[in-house]
């Protein structure tokens, strides 16, 4: 458990920022926030998510967290560290929730004084109704916590920010190269978006719905996206992103190929393969929620 | 409500024929079946799924049937007709449960002696599990009912079919002609069928299991798949679901090149057509099950 004593700072008070918040004060720690929104603000202290925020990035608040979350999209983060870091305390630990690393981990370390350290995370938890009010802290039970350090990050902020998602619940700690992180996050869930997205606007039936049935309706539940976010996510991971769709589309077209030519062995051979590993799947099953 | 006094037959005691069996007894109606397994016929005939039966196709069952409902594959549906119509009670329905329909229906009238009558239906309802063991007329509730009458039809066996599929609780009885039906399902059920089983075989990291989380799963969850049965649908129905493949590669290229050449506006205009489209979809929900 992270140590009861540390102030922790959540910066953006939406969705994750306020499950961090109400999972922390849950158990006991000191909590505040600053973010942009003063109804956001509001709700949570009205609510005892947090000690006390503001609206704005008050230097006095900054100055005396220990930890630091960032809650906030990607190009938000490194906005904040430029005009923020200056307040913040010698020793201080940053970690943060986005979706996606490489873009974002190394020049937010470039940029960071010697004195303050920024180990980066990604909490795969969350739902697909946004904002603070729908904040929940059970969303991390059973969820996968990825820690992705570089070689800039010491052993200590690392088992530190470990220690924050064992605190928060996460089922699975992990680490990984920001690298790595960008190229699975592309394939389990960039990649499934992609495909949601295009499975929903392929087809303008109007009738349509009148016959679908789970199948449909599971494989396009998270066709309903922020389309503000993802498309950030999307862009700020193009590369891996682009060899994932590739990857997936070959493996379609031999489908659609075997399906041409009649062969029909080919594809039970294909549908073998694909049973035994969605089989293999639902045994290692840890993970109820993933971001979205 | 079907009329208490007809005889109903149900050929195969599969996943679908047991659970028509069962929900037919639930409501007081005689029902017998003719199937090849004994295993089935024994588990049937022990559980009170059925009044009686035979593991062969016994000319006296066949022969006291008001309604039969031919619960096997497509190919199976047309050598039983042509091997066992001459059995048939003058005057019999017979109607079926294939998720096919273009390619059985019209062979299977052209073949049908003048005083018997075949009404295709399609239940779309299943399980991930198939047998009679798991059979469960509580699959028909909420689910979509189709009948996909030809010009050969009588209205009275229509409206047979229809109360049939009503007294065993279908949300939604709809008619569609045998190609809209086709190429509804080949959209609906079969491409995402195909998506799901690429997407399952497009990576082999060993390690994947470990980050997947809800949206993966949602995906892949029809990904473990009857590879004798969905080999055989896809192959009857191959044109409707070669066109429905190209649908959507076509849609998931457009969405490939905007990314490619970082066209965040083209990008979030998809994303929120696909969320209107999704939205759109949860306000008419009636079918929780579907044909897998």
């Amino acid at each position: 458990m992270l140590d009861k004593n540390l102030h922790v700072l959540i910066v953006g008070m939406g969705l994750l920022g306020g499950s961090y918040a109400r999972g922390l004060k849950e158990r006991g720690y000191r909590v505040e926030t600053v973010t942009r929104s003063q109804k956001s603000l509001d709700y949570a202290l009205k609510n005892g998510m947090v000690d006390g925020g503001a609206a704005w990035p008050d230097p006095r608040i900054i100055g005396r967290a220990d930890v630091i979350v960032l809650a906030v999209y990607p190009h938000v983060l490194l906005e904040w560290l430029r005009d923020n870091q200056q307040y913040c305390k010698p020793g201080a630990v940053i970690t943060d929730v986005t979706g996606v690393k490489t873009c974002v981990v190394y020049e937010a370390q470039a940029m960071l004084r010697d004195d303050v350290e920024y180990i980066p995370a990604h909490p795969m938890a969350g739902r697909e109704v946004l904002g603070v009010e729908n904040s929940d802290p059970h969303i991390f039970r059973g969820a996968n916590y990825i820690v992705t350090p570089t070689e800039k990050n010491t052993p200590a902020a690392i088992e530190l920010c470990e220690e924050l998602g064992r605190t928060l619940g996460f089922a699975r700690i992990s680490r990984l190269s920001p690298e790595k992180h960008d190229e699975m996050i592309g394939f389990v869930s960039q990649l499934t978006h992609c495909i949601a997205v295009a499975l929903m606007t392929c087809n303008d039936d109007p009738g349509l719905a009148r016959y679908t049935g789970d199948s449909f309706r599971d494989l396009t539940r998270i066709a309903r996206i922020n389309d503000e976010m993802w498309s950030e996510l999307f862009l700020d991971n193009r590369e891996a992103l682009l060899r994932e769709i590739d990857g997936f589309s070959a493996e379609l077209m031999r489908l659609r190929a075997m399906l041409d030519e009649g062969d029909r062995e080919g594809l039970r051979a294909m549908m073998r393969r694909s049973t035994a590993r969605r089989e293999a799947l639902n045994k290692d099953r840890v993970n109820p929620e993933e971001t979205r």
